[in-house]
């Protein structure tokens, strides 16, 4: 009983989720999900982005918390479009959500929208908001053994951002085993390791958004 | 609609965890939800539990994973009763899957039963299982902005166990800025702050589980 109301609730996602897609796909925006849990460091990714893209793409957010606008102020520094979305009761941000905010934003002036999910690591993989792409960040101090334990957000991003790479000399975790299982869960999953703090990695981070943004403008470029 | 189905869910779990509740209280079992994020510390803290109170106390554990039974394999090592339930899709344990769970435990040889749920900081704060008290976990690296931005849990739980202050040299942490936010969310909040580590802090822990443990058998102390 409570499993068909789950995939009802699925269901109706798909079809707004979708139907964003559509939408985003005749703008030429280019949309990453990004999600992980609370305090893996999405919101610092995202100020690091925003700094070193925002001259080269003309970048919007939309920010998910459950409570509060704290995230929305921190990206506001940056002068960039940014909406904020609170939950309430909700561990995740649905297309109907997603669909809400767009409304605050100009789509013909956006080339990259940057979604940052509510911080969780298990409940925002299930549903989809219109992305291109989902892109997940994981901190060392949450441990090596996640990729087995959490499997459906490994399978379901195109990226894994293994951040706080600083501490690992503080901390017991092995890389190895992190990739290997994560591999096992996604032989596909893109993994970079990343420190937001020292900067560590991040040019592969800033290299694969851009490009993938880029990717989308085939005629745009005259060149 | 979706709010109304949700409830639902939640109405629905309120009378199996009722039933629960008594049922633990006929057999005089005093039972912990133990919620956090990945990472949080979770079965660390459990196993300095197990160590330190083992002999003390008859524990049993109920272990909650989406996936892989890695967490009840690190507490059969203490050679206590265990019980792993895998949630699958849920990102939370609830009362049914709880009451299942029982099944596989002999209730009359029980004076604590700690149930570690789903890392997740979000949802395990809605389903009552049963239990006396929730107790939740946050590590140090998570982010000294975390109870305004997820205040169920810290609504809802006895015990902030504040984890991880061994890294506090090497993160920029504001102990007086959560502490605060923590106490604005929940007056109430026993706030201990420990590192499973070094093992600073926890006799705190240590003393407050073993006084509501012993709480419960009042009739028992024939001293």
């Amino acid at each position: 009983m409570e499993i068909k109301v789950v995939k009802n609730i699925l269901e109706a996602n798909e079809v707004i989720a979708s139907q964003n897609r559509e939408l985003f796909a005749e703008k030429g925006i280019y949309v990453v999900n990004l999600m992980g849990s609370p305090g893996a460091g999405k919101t610092t990714l995202l100020e690091k982005t925003l700094k070193r893209l925002k001259e080269k793409k003309r970048i919007a957010v939309i920010e998910g918390d459950i409570a509060t606008s704290r995230d929305a102020e921190r990206i506001a520094a940056y002068a960039i479009p940014t909406v904020q979305i609170n939950t309430g009761a909700a561990c995740h941000l649905d297309g109907n959500m997603v669909r809400g905010g767009l409304k605050e934003l100009d789509l013909d002036q956006i080339d990259l929208l940057i979604v940052e999910n509510v911080g969780n690591l298990v409940c925002p993989a299930e549903f989809k908001i219109g992305e291109n792409d989902k892109v997940m960040i994981i901190s060392v101090p949450e441990g090596d053994d996640k990729p087995l334990k959490y499997p459906l957000m490994f399978q379901v991003s195109s990226v894994l951002l293994l951040n706080k790479i600083d501490l690992l000399p503080y901390l017991d975790f092995d890389i190895e085993r992190f990739q290997n299982d994560a591999l096992k869960v996604n032989p596909n999953l893109k993994i970079m390791a990343i420190s937001c703090k020292t900067g560590e990695g991040l040019n592969n981070w800033f290299s694969w958004i851009e490009e993938m943004t880029a990717s989308l403008f085939p005629l745009m470029d005259y060149s």
